[in-house]
């Protein structure tokens, strides 16, 4: 059966990767064991293959993000391709163009690829939507809605740590509310059937729909982190606190903070991830976030090898194509 | 005849791009033909060629522009040369460094070429007056004055449509006063033959020499657009407005702005073009932008083909020496 | 006997280059010979060799300046390395990450080199404290502790004019006291066996430390000057006059600035050097600074070199392993 929707092109080959959305065991599996290739790279003397060599990927930042540009730019490069870096906040939005103009304009210049972030939920949805049919569109973030590449080196990291997702619990502590990574995720590890997930958070910042998402809700990380062999903590972003929805940093460390204390209450070979940039001493201790059972520069290993491997197959290219190069 | 003056070597070599004033027919219609080869290098899957490898080119942009920046630096990189992107109002200008030492210390990095945007007409020609004999410039937008490669690119636009220049009417429509683009564009047509250009603007818009251009100037669009061949809208600068040259943008719209209406009275296969940004509902209807006779994203692709081939060119390098690279 | 300190790995091979202090006059001169070398690279016609192709090097400037990463980033373009800038003070630092978090990400990512530029004196030397192994750190400057990059390219030029450093008398002018190029300027000459280094500076721009680093103060430029083979005039900061130190620009200039009249006083084939951007008329004459005695731009160009040695040196490549690349 083809696969349809709008990440697939009319060969029901995926195209965009815009949310998990839609997407199934298999895919998924394809491309962490694609990203295995491509994990070795980044420890050769050489770290470059010419998979995209003379692919144009441009970099769509409406919203600043050193590290994801960094990551995703560097990928681009590792994979011989040449990168464009538009913050778009200072371009041509000035002169007062359109956003489908300026995809337009792009798209005549050749582009291969867009890696678009972005403060609204759907962005990257609409630009796919729009663009030409030989562009591919890669969601580096999106509002509170999705970030999908981030999920999917979370399950990099986890599956080479646990082998096996179809045993595991899972929990995701922190601002559930407004993180995008947290919808990402716990979408990713239901597709590849974790069994058991659990979000600990205050109510203020669980979101509406939390009790349809699938998921153990624990209002005590004491109580939601018992036992679990994966535990990803979410960046407490500074404003919510202006908002009314959190008391006090200390008073938020204090209850979900994770300390060498609770982190004794997960199974004893239990990991600890985070997606980065961490707030020391508001969401997670230093002596756990540098601790042994933290796998947090893991993650950002593997997000190289991870977006290398969703850039590659997007554009149609495996890592085994690169003897044919 | 050696062919002389600033923009020529001692061989009679173009060596800058500056202007298309003392250009003749036979140089332009190189560059079209050599653009023509450059154009086929954007639809491989690999969308580079060796010509200018270990080159370097750095982009001196003394007025923002995102979009001209990143159509140079694509020409460049597909080109195979190493780019350096300098915005200069943020860079040594602030340590009070002087162009002059600044142009200095470029040429004894063994910079190649310096792609110039400014705001002052004149700066491109001041620069290359003044730079070592080994450095090529281009000119990318100097004030009011010139925007030689935008021209080159409508001409290889038009000539793609047209075939031949030498039988057409061409209307260039908008504020002829303070638009380079007019400017280079008139020279490119006068050049090629175009036997009757045309430049439809309010009285307020049209320069002083305007009689001397050797155009043929109405106030009235229904009236200057009947039966031409190509049609040229300008960007409305929305500062006119305020400096009272203009009433408001929809008198201007009403007035001036291209519709389906208005271009009725062109020639049926007349195509319109526009060097971008466009300000849909000022200049031109989204029904014209977008419709079935714009050729104004064909323009954005033509651009790079015919940047590369005018890079090219200025360094020696024609795209019949690939094979030898 | 194995050299030992920060700068070294366990088998006493250079990794870092922070500071010349703990250098001997063997690696120097090594560094020297190697930038011949590398000096004919600027000069071919594909100014490109592959010996860091599929290295990351990131440039952290956490003080602007466009000069001094352009000539680093043009050095590791042209040995082929993929380079990554990053303008700290607009990056993830507005997200509250440290800075140590900061390089744990980049060398989660495989960066292999940081050049380092801070206006705090031992940023670079705290940062490749804190390194992992794999990385090499480079001193782009730092506060007014050193900048010994700008102190080698010096040699370079001098030992290219001078041949031999044993028996020359070298005179640096101006502010010594906020002067990192002079620091480390001092150190190179010593090591390399200058046996008269004189420094001369009003006594309010004299470091207190000026009596112990072994040279010979004067306070009049014209008695300073004479029979010296090499000028070195330092660049005056102006936010200098603000604080007191000194009385006008006009008053400093002729007092210190440098003028075909004291340049007379040096020996007849003296050369002047600055290490850019230079005030006209404020620490020197534009007469002296274009002048037939002048080297600033060589410096410029001898800059790209050396800066190329050194990081083809630390990532242990050097020239003569091209070959085999």
């Amino acid at each position: 059966m083809k696969r349809q929707g709008l990440q697939f092109d009319e060969e029901g080959r995926l195209r965009h990767f815009i949310t998990l959305d839609g997407l199934d065991r298999g895919t998924l599996t394809e491309i962490l064991d694609s990203a295995e290739n491509f994990a070795t790279v980044g420890a050769r003397q050489v770290k470059k293959v010419p998979l995209l060599r003379g692919k144009t990927i441009a970099n769509l930042f409406f919203e600043p993000s050193t590290r994801t540009r960094t990551t995703f730019e560097l990928a681009a490069k590792r994979l011989s391709a040449d990168v464009l870096n538009l913050n778009i906040s200072t371009s041509s939005a000035s002169k007062g163009e359109s956003l489908l103009d300026m995809l337009r304009n792009l798209e005549a210049m050749n582009c291969d690829m867009f890696v678009v972030r972005h403060n609204t939920s759907g962005a990257a949805h609409f630009i796919a939507e729009h663009v030409a049919p030989h562009i591919s569109v890669i969601n580096a973030g999106d509002g509170w809605h999705a970030h999908p590449t981030q999920a999917m080196l979370d399950m990099f990291t986890i599956r080479r740590h646990k082998g096996d997702f179809t045993a595991l619990r899972v929990a995701i502590v922190g601002d559930i509310k407004h993180s995008r990574v947290a919808r990402s995720e716990i979408q990713a590890l239901s597709i590849l059937g974790v069994p058991e997930i659990r979000v600990i958070a205050p109510q203020t910042l669980l979101p509406p729909e939390a009790e349809r998402m699938g998921v153990h809700v624990y209002h005590s990380i004491e109580k939601g982190i018992r036992d679990v062999d994966v535990i990803v903590m979410l960046r407490l972003q500074r404003e919510r606190m202006e908002g009314a929805l959190l008391p006090s940093e200390d008073e938020y460390f204090a209850r979900f903070g994770l300390t060498e204390a609770k982190l004794a209450l997960a199974r004893p070979d239990a990991i600890v991830m985070h997606p980065g940039p961490i707030n020391r001493g508001v969401e997670i201790d230093s002596a756990v976030a540098d601790g042994p059972r933290s796998v947090i520069l893991e993650q950002v290993s593997n997000g190289l090898a991870v977006r290398m491997a969703i850039m590659a197959k997007v554009l149609g290219r495996g890592p085994q194509s690169e003897e044919a190069a």
